[in-house]
């Protein structure tokens, strides 16, 4: 690409998703400079070492002087603090986003703190892994996967479709979507499984009468599914939840309550109602794989992948 | 190999395991001729044109006379129809075996109709895909994956060695359990997800708020990991849950406190108790990556598989 979208980037967090974007902005030549910053010496060394940034600053202030796009690529928990330290530096006209799993809160905690000429467009690439930090990231992640964007009520328009661009050109399709739907949705698709993953590895490990060693040696089952959710990173997901509270309880609320029909329908014996819920399912995933969000490879099993290696 | 471990092996039941079974047989040379069974003609023709099996039988009593070995892969609410059906046309001395996900109820509907001059040797391995039906199969299934045996008291040592041996020759590695001690394992690595994936997806379905193409649309985010459980076979599920209900309803228990705990932790704020149990979820991970039951590459986000395509 010989125009770059942006003369300087700055990548504010550099996990699994900041070092995504610097790989991915750098294989595609989408952008002037790469600047970056995060909190650990270990992993601003390590950045530099990969090469997915062009410079590295001690300060999130320092980097983000003169660029024109700010990432914001850090644990929701911190993103209220990184903005009333970023905010004096910021240059006027800039674009200033994020990538946090929960939105309302994410914006209650920066918007306060950024002054009025930049354009504080709030996003979310839905891709990740159950990988974290500087070393996990590949540029390939965002590669038909979502963004969606929930810009203000009167944001510029100019400056959303600019950062639409950018997200395409990362690779991903972008969708724009009201704060609280963006919570509700993933509520349901994200935050739910990953605290069911979480508890169902938690009730095996404190089973008495089934060891640890079973647990693992037998989990081809069904059981590793979960527990490579409930792999993903503690900080990120604690903040989720801690700031995505009313959708989450409101939808474990929902889950229980269905949760129980069928843990009623077992005791009962009632065969025909378990049948009917297990068939209703399998719609959904044939959607899923139509929709081109997974792969219709068998992959629980997934005998050939350790035979190869 | 040269030496058959059986002349002649019986399968009824043609399905994901059978279809494997078969496959692996063949491409080893495990035995000599292989006998099957199905119950609806369409997979009977199937199996002979995939030609996994050496010739087909119209009923499953025609089809284990004079065989070695019998293995009923059926689903576990016709095993005892089965049973009843085998009985008069079994060779004395034959083993008999299954793959079932439970195995005290199994047991209790099949050894009552077996004769005593065979010997009854119930089995499960422990590798399954999300697909079903005869076309599904693949001969590497069972490679690195446990099967387990659970010979009642008083079996003949020498043949629970032969059924070893066969299963070690189809790749598989071979533990041998006490049969509730295999019913309450497979409860909570098999039986409990799998219970836990289909509510979610259920919940998922019946929002109000999100639409279902929403859910599909952003499934990336953990959801589509659930649904890929969700869609094994439903006959095959509604039997497990049936048949291996105080162990299910007993981890359900647990289960339901555990959710109910971090349902607390989110709704007190209680960010250190969230921490502290998403980090203890990320050892069993590790074990199992060690275990050789799942790889180490991220699979979460799959973007490279979807690029591929």
């Amino acid at each position: 690409m010989s125009e770059k979208l942006f003369k300087k980037v700055s990548l504010i967090g550099l996990g699994l998703i900041g070092s995504s974007l610097g790989l991915v902005m750098h294989q595609r030549g989408l952008v002037g400079h790469i600047s970056g910053f995060a909190r650990s010496k270990a992993t601003r060394d390590k950045a530099m070492e990969i090469g997915f940034i062009d410079s590295v600053c001690e300060t999130a202030a320092e980097s983000v002087k003169d660029a024109d796009l700010v990432i914001v690529c850090a644990p929701v928990g911190v993103m209220g603090d990184i903005a009333r330290e970023i905010a004096p530096e910021l240059k006027p006209g800039a674009i200033i986003t994020d990538v946090g799993s929960v939105k309302s809160a994410i914006i209650e905690a920066m918007a306060p703190h950024l002054p009025d000429n930049v354009h504080f467009i709030p996003g979310h690439p839905i891709a990740g892994s159950e990988k974290s930090g500087p070393e996990s990231g590949y540029a390939e992640l965002f590669i038909n996967r979502w963004t969606i964007l929930t810009p203000p009520d009167g944001s510029d328009s100019v400056q959303v479709e600019r950062l639409e661009q950018f997200w395409q050109a990362c690779g991903a399709n972008v969708e724009i979507m009201d704060v609280e739907h963006h919570d509700m949705v993933l509520g349901i698709t994200s935050h739910l499984p990953h605290l069911i993953a979480y508890s169902i590895v938690s009730t095996a490990s404190d089973l008495e009468a089934v060891t640890r060693s079973e647990v693992i040696k037998f989990s081809a089952g069904g059981f590793r599914d979960f527990t490579r959710i409930a792999a993903s990173d503690p900080t990120m997901w604690r903040d989720v939840f801690l700031n995505n509270r009313e959708a989450v309880l409101d939808l474990l609320g929902r889950f229980t309550e269905d949760l129980a029909a069928l843990q009623r329908a077992i005791r009962w014996k009632d065969g025909d109602a378990l049948f009917d819920l297990f068939t209703k399912s399998r719609d959904i995933r044939s959607g899923i794989i139509e929709a081109g969000q997974d792969t219709a490879a068998p992959d629980f099993g997934r005998a050939h992948i350790e035979v190869d290696e």
